[in-house]
Formats: C-alpha cells, sequence, structure tokens
C-alpha cells in the first residue's frame, strides 16, 4: 500500500462524503473525540481511558507525503513503513549511491538524510467550527455557496495559526458538510532518515504480492523530526514493544486514513462504477505498460522509474480492487439497503427533504464535467512545478479568502515547501508521462474537441512534451524559487516554454473549477448536510465519518480468517521468506538477508493481521496494544479490503502490519543499528 | 476497424447467442435465405428479387483473416479494405523495402505477393441439418451433450465437402442453437496482393481518428485469387461503379459480420460489464503501453510492431465502446425490456420452460472458471504455433469424430495453412507480450494458484518467455512442417522448449474445456435452443440470427445523423485531407498525396456514412447500389456503432465507407494502376 493512491483527477471534488451507515463491530475510522468507548468495553470487556486516548494523539504523527507514523522515542524518532519513504530515498539517490537499492543505516545523527517535501505534524487541538461555516453560505447555492465557504474557511485557519512556521491549521470537512471542525497541528518541517531496510526487504513478492497475506515484509523505517538543526524532544512518545502479537488480543491503529467513500449514495456509486472506474482502469494501465517497457531499456531507467512504477501498480491494483466491490451484487446489494433504511427513516422528517435526488443532479452534472476536469490537467512533475507556480502568482495577488485552497495565507508554507524542496527530475520521466496523459485527452475528449485543441495546438502528444520537457529550466529549484518569488510579473514575463503551457491552460482549468464549483460542488455541500443531518436523526451521533487524511482510531483484534476453505494464519515468521523465496525477481531474497540467514531467528514473528479497520493514508500507523505499547506499524490490507473504500466486512477484510518484533531483529541482525536499538529501549 | 477484435479469451465460448430481439427499422444483418424483402419493399418502395441476391452472393468473398471482400472483374479481383492486408503487406516487408509503408502496386501480374494464411471463400450452398445436430444430442447434458453436437457436426462436415482442396464446409450454429446450418465454400487459398495505398493514406488519423466519422481515409485494396498458380476466373462478380452516392439511397452491404451478443440474457450481459470488460480494459491497455514505448525504441521496432499496435488499438477503442454501452441505463434499458417482454410472451408456453434461470446458472459456473481459462493460454506467435502443433498432433491420432472443433477434418486445412505459411517472426515482439500475458496470468490468478504455478515454475515472466522464445526454432516453417508431419513422436520428442511447454500445458488446457463443457457450453446449448424457440414463438420467424462470421446481408440508406445539435454530413471530400492535415502524425499527409496535390480532384467524395447494420468482420464489404453494382467498401463504424455489439440504435449508429471514386482516383492519380483501371472498366 503506497501512501495515497495517485491522484489522477481533481480527487478533492469527489472526496466530500455524503452520509454514514450504522458501523458493525470492529468498522470505523473513528475520530478521537467521539470514541466509541462503551462499544468496544462491551465487546473487550475493556476499554481505553481518556489518558490512554491523550497520549497516542500526542504520539501519533501525520506525514505529509501521505502517511501515517508514531513518536517512538523522546528524541523526535519516528517509526514509519518503508513506502512512506521509499521516494525520500529515491530522491537521495543517484546512479553512485542508491539508498533504495540498498537501504540506509545512519551512522551518525549528522548523517542522517532529510526528505523533500516531507512535514511531519501532531495534533494539538480540534475545535468545531460547524455553526460558523454553515452561517458563512446560509441561503447561497453553487459557485456562491462554495465562494463564501472557502472564504469562510481560509479566515478560521489564517486566524488560528499566527505561527506559521511551527503550526498549521485546517478546517476540514467532516460527513460530507455535517460538521466542520478545525484542527490544529504542531508542525516540523525538516524530517530525515534515520534507517531503512533494502528495497527488496520491504517489497520481497512485489506487486504479485502486494495485498496479499501471509506475507513477508519489511515494510518499516524511522524518521526522525528535526528542528533548528536539532532532532526535536517529544517525551510524548509511545514505547516500543517487540513482541510476538497473541491471537485474539485487542489492537488499535492510530493515524490519518486518506479518503473513503462509504457514504456515498447510490448515484455517486453508479458513477464510479460506470465512468471514473473504467477510465481509470484503462488509462493508468496504458501507463504502467509505458513505464515497465522503459525500465526495460536500462539500469537508469530501471531505478528512476522504480517509485513512480510502484506508484502506480499499487494503485492500480486498489482500482481493480474497488472495481470488483462495485460489481459484486452481493456488496452493492447491502450499501443499496443502507441507503434504502435511511430513507425510509427519514421519510416522516420534512427537515431532511430529498437531498438524494439533489446529489443524482449534482452528479448528472459532473458526468459532463469529468472527463474536461481530468484531462486539462497533464500529468509530470515539472508541468506540475509550472502549474503550482502559475496559480500561486495569481492567488497570492489577492486577498486571502478570495483564493483557492491551497493558496491560502494557511496552505501556502506546505504548497512552498513542496515547489521548492530540491529533488531529482528524469526528463525522460516526464516527457513519458506528459505524453501519455496528452495522449489519453486526445483520446478521451476526442480529437475535434476545444480542450484537445487547446491542450495540443497542431503539435502531437509527443512532440509538445518532448519540447516542453527538453525546454524548461524548473527541474532546478533555484529556478522555481526565482518565479516563486518573482511572483505573477516573473511568470507572465518568463520565456520557459512549460510556464507559458501552463499559464495557457489556467483559465481554462479556472472555468471549470468554477462550472464544478456551481453545478456539482456546490450542491453537494447543501445536499451533504441534510444527508448528514438526516443520518444523525436516524442514528444518533455514534458514527463515524468518511476518512479526510486527519488523525482516528481503529480497534480491532490479532485473528485470521478463512479463504475459501482455508484457515490464514495470524502471523508469519522471518524464515518463512527463505522458503517462499525463488530467487527471481520480486522473490529474490535481500542480499543482506541472504548474508546473514544464519543469524537471523527464523521463529522471529514477521508480519501479522489484525480486523482494525484502514485505508490508505493508514500506511505507517502504529498498531498499539492494550498497554499503550507499539507492536507494529500497519503497512497494507488483504485483498478483500480493497473495497473498503465502499464498506467494511469484518469477515474478510484484515489489516497487515510488520511486528516490532522483526524490526527489532533487524535492527540487531540485519541492518545494525546499536544506537537505534539502544535509543528505542531507553524508553 | 480491424478484421477481427483481438481474442484474448477463448472467444468461441461466448459466441453462441441465446435469443432475439424483434428488429428495428434497417436493424439486422439477416441471412440470405431469410432477406426481409416485404419489410424492404414496404420502407423503400423496392426490394432485390431473387436472382439479384443470388449474384452478390456468388460475388461476395470471406476472407479467412478475419474480413470481407468482394470479386470485382472475372479475373479473381477482389475489393476489400487496407487494413484487412496490412498484415500481408507487413509480412512481406521487412527493414529494406517496406510495403506497409509504402503501398504496393504490382507493375504485372506475376509480381502480386502471396499473403500467408489467407485464404478467400465463396458460399456455394446452406442446408438445414438442425434436425439431424439436434437429435444426436437428445436427452443428453453436459460435457456428454457438445461431444455428441461436436462428433456430429465434424460427421456433417467430412461428408459434406470430400474435395478438400477446393472446398469447404462448416456448420453454424444460428440463433444460439435454434438451428444448425451447413455452409459450403468454395475456396481459394492462394491469395495475393495487387494493389495497396500507403499506410499513412488508409490510417491518416490514426487511433484518434478511428471510428469516428467525418473521415479520410483510403481504406482499400485490392488482392487477387489464384489457383494452380493462375488467376481464377471469376464470371460472377460486381460491377466497379465509381461515382457519388446520393443522400436517401438505398445500400446494401453484403460480408461476414464477425460476431454479436445482441441475444445475450440479462445474466450474460452482467458478466460481460462486471468480469470480463474491466479484466480486458485493464489487461489490454497494459499491452499497449509496453508496445508503444517499445516501439519507440528503433525505427525496426517501429515497423515491426505496427501491425499488433493497430490491432490492439482497435480492440480496445471496440471494448472502450462496449463498457460505455454496458454502463449507459438507458441502453441496458433497451435490452433488460425486450427480454421482459419475451418473459411475458413465453409465460403461457409451457414448452419453453426457464431457460433464463438455466443460463444464469451456466454463467454463474463460468465466472469461476473465466480467469484460468483465459490465462492459461500464454500469448504470442510462436507459443500459438506451438499450442497448435501440439494439439493437432494428439487430436489427429483420434477418429475424426473425437477431436476437438479446430482439428476435424474439415477445419484441419486451413489450421494447416496457418501455420506452415512461411511469414517473419520478431522475437523480440513474441517475448513483449509473452512476458506480459504470463504477468498478468500471475497477477489475475494469484501467485500461490495452482495454474499460476504450472505457467511458471520458479521463473518470473521475464526470463521463461525470454528462455523460449530464445530457444525456440518455430519461427522457421521448416522446422513447423517437420513437426506437424511427424505427429505425436515427433512432439514428444522434440526438445523444442516451446514445444515442451505447450505440451506441459496442454493437459491442464483439455482439463478447462471439458469443466466450461461440462458447466456452461452444454447448458448453454440446450437453453439457447429453448430461447430460440421461445423467440420464434413470440415472434415469427422475421428474425436474424447473432452475427458468426457467415454472409449477411443488411440494408439501409446514405445518411448523415445529428451529434449534439450538429448535423454530420454524408460524406468527405478527397481535398478535405489537406486541411485536416496538421504535419504531425498520425495527422500527417501521406506522402503520394503530398506529392500529387495538384492533380487530385479535391471535390472527389472519399469516404461517406450509412445507416446498414454491420460489426467488425464485415470490414472490406461491398456497399452496393439498387443496380447491384458497387459504390464502395465498408471499412468502419461511427462512434456510436460500438455498442452495437449488444443492439443497433439507427438514429446514430452509422457505417463509414470508403467510395469506389475515391478508389478509381488513387488508381488514376496517386498509385497508378492502369492495367487495373482497365481491367475495372471492363466489366
Amino acid at each position: 500500500m503506497t501512501p495515497r493512491t495517485i491522484a489522477l483527477a481533481s480527487a478533492s471534488l469527489l472526496a466530500g462524503a455524503l452520509a454514514s451507515v450504522p458501523a458493525s463491530a470492529e468498522e470505523g475510522m473513528w475520530t478521537l473525540d467521539n470514541f466509541p468507548a462503551e462499544t468496544v468495553r462491551s465487546e473487550y470487556g475493556w476499554a481505553p481511558d481518556q489518558a490512554w486516548l491523550d497520549k497516542v494523539r500526542n504520539s501519533a504523527v501525520r506525514l505529509t507525503g501521505g502517511c501515517s507514523a508514531s513518536f517512538v522515542s523522546s528524541e523526535g524518532l519516528i517509526l514509519t513503513n518503508h513506502h512512506c519513504v521509499a521516494s525520500c530515498l529515491f530522491d537521495n539517490s543517484d546512479g553512485e549511491q542508491d539508498y533504495l537499492l540498498n537501504g540506509f543505516v545512519a551512522d551518525r545523527r549528522e548523517l542522517e538524510l532529510k526528505c523533500p517535501g516531507q512535514q511531519a505534524e501532531v495534533v494539538t487541538g480540534i475545535s468545531d467550527v460547524t455553526e460558523t461555516v454553515k452561517a458563512s453560505f446560509a441561503g447561497l447555492a453553487g459557485e456562491a455557496l462554495t465562494k463564501a465557504r472557502d472564504a469562510k474557511i481560509a479566515e478560521i485557519e489564517a486566524a488560528g495559526c499566527t505561527d506559521r512556521a511551527t503550526t498549521r491549521c485546517q478546517v476540514v470537512n467532516l460527513f460530507g458538510g455535517g460538521q466542520y471542525k478545525l484542527y490544529t497541528y504542531r508542525k516540523y518541517s525538516d524530517v530525515r532518515l534515520a534507517w531503512a531496510p533494502e528495497d527488496r526487504a520491504a517489497t520481497f513478492g512485489g506487486d504479485p504480492d502486494n495485498f496479499n497475506f501471509p506475507r513477508y515484509s519489511l515494510d518499516a523505517s524511522f524518521l526522525r523530526a528535526y528542528e533548528n538543526g536539532k532532532p526535536v524532544k517529544t517525551p510524548a512518545h509511545l514505547e516500543w514493544n517487540p513482541r510476538t502479537p497473541k491471537d485474539g488480543e485487542i489492537t488499535f491503529v492510530v493515524g490519518n486514513p486518506g479518503s473513503t467513500s462509504r457514504l456515498y449514495t447510490q448515484s455517486q456509486l453508479a458513477f464510479e462504477r460506470e465512468v471514473r472506474l473504467p477510465t481509470t482502469l484503462a488509462t493508468l494501465s496504458e501507463l504502467r505498460g509505458r513505464l515497465v517497457r522503459a525500465m526495460e531499456e536500462s539500469p537508469e531507467h530501471a531505478r528512476e522509474g522504480g517509485d513512480m512504477l510502484s506508484g502506480i501498480e499499487n494503485s492500480l491494483k486498489v482500482y481493480i480492487g474497488r472495481t470488483k466491490a462495485l460489481n459484486d451484487p452481493a456488496f452493492t446489494g447491502k450499501l443499496a439497503a443502507a441507503e434504502a433504511d435511511l430513507k425510509t427513516k427519514s421519510e416522516a422528517n420534512d427537515a431532511i427533504g430529498d437531498p438524494w435526488s439533489e446529489v443524482e443532479q449534482a452528479v448528472d452534472a459532473y458526468r459532463a464535467l469529468y472527463l474536461p476536469l481530468r484531462f486539462t490537467q497533464p500529468s509530470g512533475d515539472l508541468y506540475g512545478y509550472a502549474q503550482a507556480l502559475v496559480f500561486a502568482a495569481e492567488e497570492r495577488a489577492k486577498p486571502n479568502a478570495e483564493r483557492l485552497p491551497g493558496y491560502t495565507d494557511s496552505a501556502l508554507p506546505l504548497t512552498e515547501k513542496r515547489l521548492l524542496d530540491e529533488r531529482p527530475v528524469y526528463p525522460w520521466l516526464d516527457e513519458l508521462t506528459m505524453q501519455w496523459s496528452l495522449s489519453k485527452a486526445r483520446e478521451y475528449l476526442g480529437v475535434d474537441d476545444p480542450d484537445s485543441k487547446l491542450l495540443l495546438g497542431k503539435e502531437s502528444p509527443e512532440q509538445l512534451a518532448e519540447r516542453l520537457v527538453e525546454g524548461t529550466g524548473l527541474a532546478d529549484s533555484a529556478v522555481r524559487k526565482q518565479l516563486w518569488d518573482g511572483g505573477l510579473a516573473a511568470i507572465e514575463a518568463s520565456d520557459d516554454p512549460m510556464i507559458q503551457y501552463a499559464l495557457k491552460l489556467s483559465q481554462r482549468q479556472r472555468e471549470l473549477k468554477a462550472l464544478t464549483d456551481e453545478n456539482y460542488s456546490g450542491p453537494l455541500a447543501g445536499a451533504g448536510a441534510q444527508l448528514a443531518d438526516a443520518r444523525f436523526a436516524a442514528y444518533g451521533d455514534a458514527l463515524y465519518p468518511d476518512a479526510t487524511f486527519t488523525l482516528r482510531i481503529s480497534y480491532g483484534r490479532v485473528k485470521g480468517w478463512n479463504e475459501r476453505g482455508n484457515d490464514v494464519p495470524i502471523l508469519t515468521t522471518m524464515g518463512g521468506t527463505f522458503e517462499r523465496a525463488t530467487g527471481n525477481a520480486p522473490f529474490d531474497v535481500a542480499p543482506a538477508y541472504a548474508a546473514n540467514q544464519t543469524r537471523i531467528d527464523p521463529t522471529t514473528t514477521y508480519d501479522f493481521v489484525t480486523t482494525n479497520d484502514i485505508i490508505g493514508g493508514n500506511s505507517g500507523s502504529p498498531v498499539i496494544d492494550r498497554a499503550g505499547t507499539v507492536i507494529g506499524a500497519a503497512f497494507d490490507g488483504n485483498i478483500h479490503s480493497l473495497g473498503g473504500n465502499y464498506g467494511y466486512d469484518g469477515t474478510f477484510n484484515r489489516t497487515v502490519v510488520v511486528s516490532t518484533d522483526a524490526v527489532q531483529e533487524a535492527l540487531e541482525n540485519i541492518y545494525p543499528a546499536p544506537a537505534l536499538v539502544k535509543e528505542l529501549s531507553a524508553n
């Protein structure tokens, strides 16, 4: 499971969920201010108290790269997944020194590696701003509504965090518009890599084994948070507990699930199944094919394309799993029944009206906008830089309340960091992705469509991408900084072809955003609030909202499942790696494993499964036992969990965890890091 | 539109259709022995008589490459599409002489180019064998049914055509088991290429313009049938009529539509939408990506991969169109209503029973078999040769009635021709396709699935494909001939790794075929007959069966359509090419067009559209006017026709035709062929 699925469309547009189904046992990504303690107590005979919850909240870390993590020492040491730091290893590597391939152990703290674009954040406060935000758009509709709402959010965020160097404020929309909450974070924008195993240790079995179990993966790494050039002090952290999990013991996963769509109405699900998923399957598979082949062309390509390929393959597996789920009548029948139940319960409630029809109308409007929205945003890092620079320049010239969401005062620091942090760009890779996305645009929009003509002019996708990528200077972070600092004047005066191209497209992108706000996002915001009200009226407030990449807690237990008549065990051991190995990638044993085979205790618990309800974004989340100690890091779901975007099935869905036991073994006997061992045991 | 969509699964398994909906005006791919003359007369005030029908039947040619065509001179000259001969041009080319790129004009007949694997066939008789075939399996079910049926079919075919050098017999299942008819063909197994334009003249606009209109494509070529080294005499042929079509005039398309699924029940359609199409979209798109990238690696790869890429892109467009159709509630609503109507009309008819439930049960069984069936057959020409050699050796050792359908006495000559005709094999291309298909097998079946293990052993897909492709001698037709002639003993003694691999897989492939016959094909054959009876009882016999790559006639008229408020004209002119050209592929003008621009009459009719109901396999079909003269060759459908597999919508579906007017202009002024001009005008 990679941090996030590849965002191909303006994902945020559909991220707002709309209703909520009553949770079944162990289902739920609960906000920490609404933990279902009574339910847990009745099921497990015990539940965490407020002190327990506060401690894990203060130890839980959000990584802006799209992952979760936790502090595990008093000196800023952070446990997360290897796949959450793969980009950092990749960005710090070159043809000479390949940290992704070979792993990395910092012999001294001064050698720890800076991770471009990465920031660590800890929640320090959550306050309810629902009434204020809702009042800002009362009586409004369409684009007027979204503008008023976004202005109010920008205002609340700006007022909430005046010190933008160390804090971050974010207003989050929960229950698809039912609640608005202001989250305040302590942020650490200097994050460094302390320890990582070889890539193959983490990715043993590669894409074929991804989302599968039994599994043999050391998907773990350590980061460290810095401030003013020094490790930060983190008295609030989780105790490191390298042990074997017990069958049936209660486990908690505390992290930031990225996005779910469990509250989607039937019309939203139909859109997913009929339009978004088929389009995504076909186009992303083609990109995969182009990249797979390109990586065979040379060792350089193999190395340079690897990080992107993992992301694509992971996303594809997710999308294929979602497609299966939404094409399974048994699965979709439950979702339809839940909606029918809510409708029945809401019939007598005149205040509710018919939000389902409003959503359907909005979705119908979105169907016409979807392809232009998706395809007028070419892919590629360099184009992405250009687009961000153009929008930032245009938006920063406006008052805070009038800016697009990603460019408000509260959002700008991270946008700027992502844009200006130095990291390598591989032109062939950018050409490949841009050619792909432009050729898919022409294919899906049609040759004679005005947006195709805007994108291509008389050039072919191949020519245009080549000209832009070879002509731009944006791979150089100094050039980006100059354009960032120079603002709109510098952008407009620039003769960089990628900047000129992004400028040319920006007008149409704004137009499409306005159309979407007017006909889709605006109506959804209104209907979403109604649906949330209907849900609270019908089921009370013991509900969890759809995931929003904000802190949640999930409870569950260590438990296998029955796969077509066979019991799947709760855990694997490190010795199993050598049995599963074929000698051929991706089933080849990592070199350090082979070299240290006699030193590795084969009975060490490797990976294990629990019934916790998680999704992408949860990667790296600490798996915590009753005592509040960390016994593993969640890194994946099993294959059945792929429908989890739309619903949770406790019979089959499982979280896959790399055990602290295995990490400890690796720290001692495979990738020795005595200083870390000492630091971890000091707790 | 290429001859056939790429057959990724055992397409024949689902080819049998099950019911029939009453035809709306201009809908229908009619068998020539059931032409709806009365309907045509009432709509057009005129209808062809038997002499007219006989003449076109005797002039109509089926090309075993998967296309249609017609005789247009008394000396065996055949008009078809360029894309139907692209493989022949490709197979005759090498790095030195690229006929596909440059086109081909035979200055003398002796220089005409042999087309590997290609055979021309003309229907000489159709007789009804329904009772005999049905009686052979009365009282049987499952695999016993299919075995008895196939044995009877083999017997009828063997008895029907004793002279297998010049005739071919084929029993065809119509209405999904409602009728069985014996088709007798005069066959010409020596087919040569006489004339073809440059590839770009035929593929101007490439994949982006495929299935679109307005269109600017010279998708036409000429073949010639030979026998004993001489052109065959074809007194029965169509008169060549290079003229502009008139808006609204009646047109007939006579050809061999390959396969439709218009009689599918709801459960069969669900399987398509839920399983087959999503799997196909994702996997085939990845192959496209791999190939697109590989073709960029060198001019050799670009040339050698081009033919396969066209096929893949064409198929993908078809599958994407079908996905859209089956995800369009308005479209599927009509299909559901048609089924409901038939059910209602059948309620009082006790003889019908409930075939819909039987089909549903069969489809449920097929769901479990689908992935193994699909993925235990690796892709690649060389593996295909090996598989055919292995099965042929095993089957030929059995009595005719016990053999698999492709290996009966009546089927063997074409199987042998396809296997032994000399054509180039490009190992890199075979490796690419085989690696792709093996890696998709592992992905979809799962690493630990027994079929994955059978396919791969401990090797990776990349290694295995490389070892087999580099180690096999099957690219040499002499080696294939030796193995063919040597029979089972030679196969079993062979140390060719590809043969050994095909042998290893054959057992499992037979097992899966038996399981499919027992649980799917057998039950379908029974239920299909019932459904056909229900349909005839409800609607009479004025029905057309689903397409089966047998001769059909479609009537319609020259007519544009309204596309989102804009009237699409009935035709384009050759001058329009130069206006649409951008100078960049695939919108670059073919060199001979550019060189002869001043000689080309820009007002010449280029392509035009009609309401005829066609589908893949119809490519190359003559478009015939009331007088029985040929005014064009059908080569494509418009974008709306892609749902045509499941249903026809006369408001939007159109056939796209290259006019004889344009071909004549090309023969005179672009790719001069005075001998052909003379031959065509001699009629």
